[in-house]
């Protein structure tokens, strides 16, 4: 469905990557133009990548949660128009000057966080917060020259996370690019790119718990049953499942979740609940709801002594955490993480190869698919809490 | 000064270690019997240790701030009238029955929170807070029959913390009592009892820097100087002292802090200071107050992507820690500690020996001395911010 707005229109692209540093490319892209209104598919303009960048084309992408959150730009700042998406999987279409370590034709993971591989983020062992390439949910363009890489009639659109990937052709920073197994099935491995590789990282890479462990995960969307695997990938015993939804908890059974609560069932906080389950409280809980009363439920719930709780959904900006400071020095632990802790260059690949060997199943993540078309039915799926994911197939 | 309410009146106390079991002690404590009023040097009668108890010859006893917070009783229960003290070392005089690892004349440290040795806890490598022992700031009487063992003519009075040290005899359950090498002078190493082990404790075993690393220490009484010097020992090359009393930072120099911030010299919060200084963040804090807000400043103060907070004051018991959930998403880490993590008697024996061998010094901790009579003194210091261990002998 594209066409290059030059002499070399529809000659494929592949050939392409000697000229294509000043091709603009038009394709279609779901807009988003104002919160919480359906996506309009339209045709834009995808300038050429720039000095670090590449740009992409796009072969399936997914709706996570986050995008549905800036969507609605509830408690968000809004920006619109603006073309959201940012877990895909796709090939390099053309790399700007200057790009070495990605050709035209990699198989690549775009990532709504970077790793420039020079900060002090980058160079520590333990942090994945990259200075330069580090998310940003306000900015609408790309970095080098604060403008927008997409046009609609010369009239910039918003770009998103850096990575937009609702849209045929999209211009990203390199460093926010995993190169990937070329035998990897695109359309499985897009989900790496954001939800799975969040929920499960956060269990082994953060909460890691030890064989034969107790382990509360809290919310059993895609982030929360990735770290439902996570647990059952490091021999957890008990995984206990917790969330308002209790249409969720049948689904969860397929992700190791062997015991579910309900706090809508209590009058009594849950953290209550699951410390009288497990006779004083979880070896580790994992939070991915974003809503701040399972985050502190999720701290105070853990095991006095040794617990460690940790945080991944993504709050209201006023939300605040409040608790008691004798929970901590009662040796309780509680850490954040951003993208399961993962170096999305350096780590990415490996968790595909996870996925290769058979190690951690992807499938049961993926319970709807649409065509780009359709990309407004996903929204109607997560809204309604019936997927997990649903991959939208770019070439529909 | 001692004396036996029996027929065994005046025989030196190690050759009597058949016969003590039933045996009452009179001898002179300290008792404070309203909250914040002197405190008096009474006679008490000290019953015989029971089962699994042990009684004690106390030394030297030491002053930490935990017994001013419960003398004061502000914010805290009020148990009077009470023998309090917790900070000491001394030798067993007698011990009860069912009382293997221990026997009259040893060298020990008595120590307000307890190793059972069989609970969840004690068989867990990660925790020390013992399920039979753990402290209990509610209790003023022993475990095994809740009854206390000291009397006035035969009127009870409460313990303190299981230990009650500013008391020339107390009675101690056996699995609160670290067992040392007796040739450690018991006037230095009694402050391994509390204070120290709890700072120091919490920079070398739950902090973890570096080498090359920098260390905030919030509070610079004994415990904030005890973590400081634990970021010493850990090879940190910066050690930022954070204290509201300027006075306390000339002495600090003494303990490896190379750095000052006063939080009363801005006007914005000095977790903002330490940023800008440090460019992000501290790689480690360590808060040793007991104050709310220094141990919210003392975890938004840590570097994002790596930044780790230990929290150690005791805090009021109303206190609430708020904070917003994006600094832990932003992979910042906050811990509580108890005791250091140190579990006293498998560990205390060795941080003797690190003392023994000049690994750490412990002299530049004792400021002050005052004999048992001139105890009210040693209250004094602390309350005017001059001391910050004051070592009362029980000799004098
Ligand atoms: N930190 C990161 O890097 C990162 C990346 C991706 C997504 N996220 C966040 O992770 C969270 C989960 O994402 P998702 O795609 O799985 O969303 P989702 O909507 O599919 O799942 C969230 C689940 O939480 C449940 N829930 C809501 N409030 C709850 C409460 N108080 N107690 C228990 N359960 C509750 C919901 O019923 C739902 O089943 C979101 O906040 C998302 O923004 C974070
Ligand atoms: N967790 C444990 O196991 C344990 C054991 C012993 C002591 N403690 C606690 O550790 C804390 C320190 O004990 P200590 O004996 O060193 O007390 P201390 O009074 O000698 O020292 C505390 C220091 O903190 C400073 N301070 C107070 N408020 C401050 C603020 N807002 N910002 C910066 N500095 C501030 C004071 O000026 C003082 O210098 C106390 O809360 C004590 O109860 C805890
Ligand atoms: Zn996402
Ligand atoms: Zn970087
Ligand atoms: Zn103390
Ligand atoms: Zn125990």
């Amino acid at each position: 469905m594209q066409r290059f707005v030059s002499s070399i229109e529809d000659t494929p692209f592949l050939s392409l990557c000697c000229q294509t540093q000043l091709t603009f490319l038009l394709c279609v892209a779901a807009v988003a133009w104002e919160a919480g209104k359906p996506l309009v598919i339209e045709e834009v303009e995808v300038a050429p990548p720039q000095a670090m960048e590449v740009r992409l084309k796009i072969l399936y992408t997914s709706l996570c949660h986050t995008d549905v959150y800036f969507w609605e730009a509830k408690g968000q700042k809004p920006i619109f128009p603006r073309i959201l998406g940012h877990e895909a999987a796709g090939i390099v279409e053309s790399v700007g000057e200057g790009v070495t370590d990605l050709a035209p034709g990699d198989h690549v993971l775009p990532v709504f966080t970077g790793e420039c591989k020079e900060c002090a983020h980058c160079l520590s062992e333990e942090s994945n917060m990259c200075n330069l390439l580090r998310i940003n949910t306000d900015r609408g363009v790309m970095l080098s020259d604060g403008q927008s890489r997409f046009t609609i009639k010369g009239k910039p659109i918003n770009h998103f996370l850096g990575t937009s990937t609702f849209s045929e052709y999209t211009v990203v920073h390199s460093g926010c690019v995993a190169k990937i197994n070329p035998l990897a099935p695109l359309d499985k491995v897009c989900v790496l790119s954001c939800g799975f590789s969040t929920g499960f990282g956060a269990t082994v890479n953060v909460a890691k718990p030890t064989k034969g462990s107790t382990v509360a995960v809290f919310g059993l969307g895609a982030v929360g049953l990735a770290a439902a695997e996570g647990a059952r990938v490091s021999g957890a015993s008990r995984i206990i499942g917790v969330d308002v939804n209790p249409k969720r908890f049948e689904e969860a059974k397929k992700f190791g979740v062997n015991e579910f609560v309900n706090p809508k069932d209590y009058d009594r906080p849950v953290q209550e609940v699951i410390a009288e389950m497990t006779g004083g409280g979880a070896d580790r809980s994992v939070e991915c709801t974003g809503n701040i009363d399972a985050m502190i439920s999720a701290f105070e719930c853990v095991h006095d002594g040794w617990g460690v709780a940790v945080l991944v959904g993504v709050p209201h900006k006023d939300a605040v955490l409040k608790t008691h400071p004798v929970n901590f020095l009662n040796e309780r632990t509680l850490k954040g993480t951003f993208f399961g802790n993962y170096k999305p260059r350096s780590d990415l690949p490996s968790v595909v190869e996870r996925y290769m060997n058979k190690e951690i199943e992807l499938e049961k993540f993926i319970t709807h698919e649409v065509t780009f078309s359709e990309i407004n039915k996903a929204f109607d799926y997560m809204l309604q809490g019936a997927s997990l994911r649903c991959i939208i197939r770019m070439d529909g």
